[in-house]
């Protein structure tokens, strides 16, 4: 982790510097392995088929994962730090006022019914088969749940009050059932119709 | 369908009419195909797997259903027609007066939750990396939202209005989210916890 860094010498501009480039072919695999997870399921999601997505020689992959382990270990940093990173920089344009609260919710059914989500919910319902991805999901999801509660209260404006921490729980708990709802039918207008039963609840942490 | 019944002749009482006999492999068959699907995921599925646990031969399996399509067409029958009657069955003895709410949110989240529920699951995000099963995902669970809508109606005693109806509806995407995760952890405290942030949902449909 705390390789002393060499100073690089000016380099070809076509050519990136070596350690730049490692961590390039490194995030287009974990990219490769969300997309993977999304379109392929847990079970079509190996080491080989992830390299021939990102373009790269199984070999060329095995340089960065030895195993689909160690693939997977490290997409489940990957694939929160994403999420989370989507609704930051998403978040920074919602509307203020009373439309407020819906877009936040609609932004985050948003990112939890995409293919970040999609991959994230392979992953969980891998889990369930597998108790050693079910250690490292649980683990992955602990400090997810963390983040994307502090980053739910922020966006909403609310303090951090027992009541609040509550409503923003089950708030979370829905979009994730509407994220699972979203892989079958997409239908937003049914989401904004269903979510009016919600909003005058959320609307209290406002107050 | 409407093959002619042959009266049959009084039998030997450890002898199970032909009839009865094909309707009990057909249901263990189908069993076997809800536990396959929670334990080993819809990619581990197949009429070969199902047939072994069902303790039948593949030969057997295949009287039945002719391919694995077959065979999982008619789960996505049995799996919510078993849910609703396990619902139906255990409402009967969910208590009267202010703790039924919770009660019936429970009872919901426990079954959504359950190996029947983890089943289900793994058909819907199977259904998202194969088109095919999606359509015969989204049939059944068009038939099966309807039914569970009705029947939470009734548990909760609510009136066929448009804002109990949304209650019911987002009541029904927060168990699917519930259920989710409980798939990786099953924390029954914290769930009673976030659900009295949901409870003031439900008891205005009581008003």
């Amino acid at each position: 982790m705390t390789r002393p860094q060499r100073r690089t010498p000016p380099e070809r501009k076509d050519r990136a510097p070596r350690q730049d480039r490692s961590t390039e072919t490194r995030r287009r695999l974990l990219d490769a392995t969300i997309e993977s997870l999304a379109k392929d399921g847990w079970a079509g999601t190996g080491l080989t088929s992830v390299a021939d997505r990102a373009g790269l020689s199984r070999g060329a992959a095995q340089h960065h994962f030895g195993t689909r382990d160690e693939l997977v270990e490290a997409a489940l940093d990957h694939l929160p730090a994403q999420r989370i990173e989507e609704i930051r920089e998403r978040g920074q344009h919602l509307p203020d006022g009373p439309e407020r609260l819906e877009a936040v919710v609609d932004l985050l059914c948003d990112i939890f019914g995409g293919s970040l989500g999609v991959a994230s919910l392979q992953l969980w319902v891998g889990a369930s088969t597998d108790p050693q991805l079910g250690d490292l999901v649980r683990k992955a999801d602990a400090r997810f749940n963390r983040e994307i509660y502090q980053l739910t209260l922020e966006l909403l404006g609310f303090s951090d009050e027992p009541e609040n921490r509550r409503a923003v729980q089950a708030t979370l708990v829905l979009v994730r059932g509407f994220a699972l709802d979203a892989m079958v039918r997409d239908d937003k207008k049914w989401r904004h119709d269903v979510l009016q039963a919600w909003l005058p609840v959320l609307e209290r942490g406002l107050a």
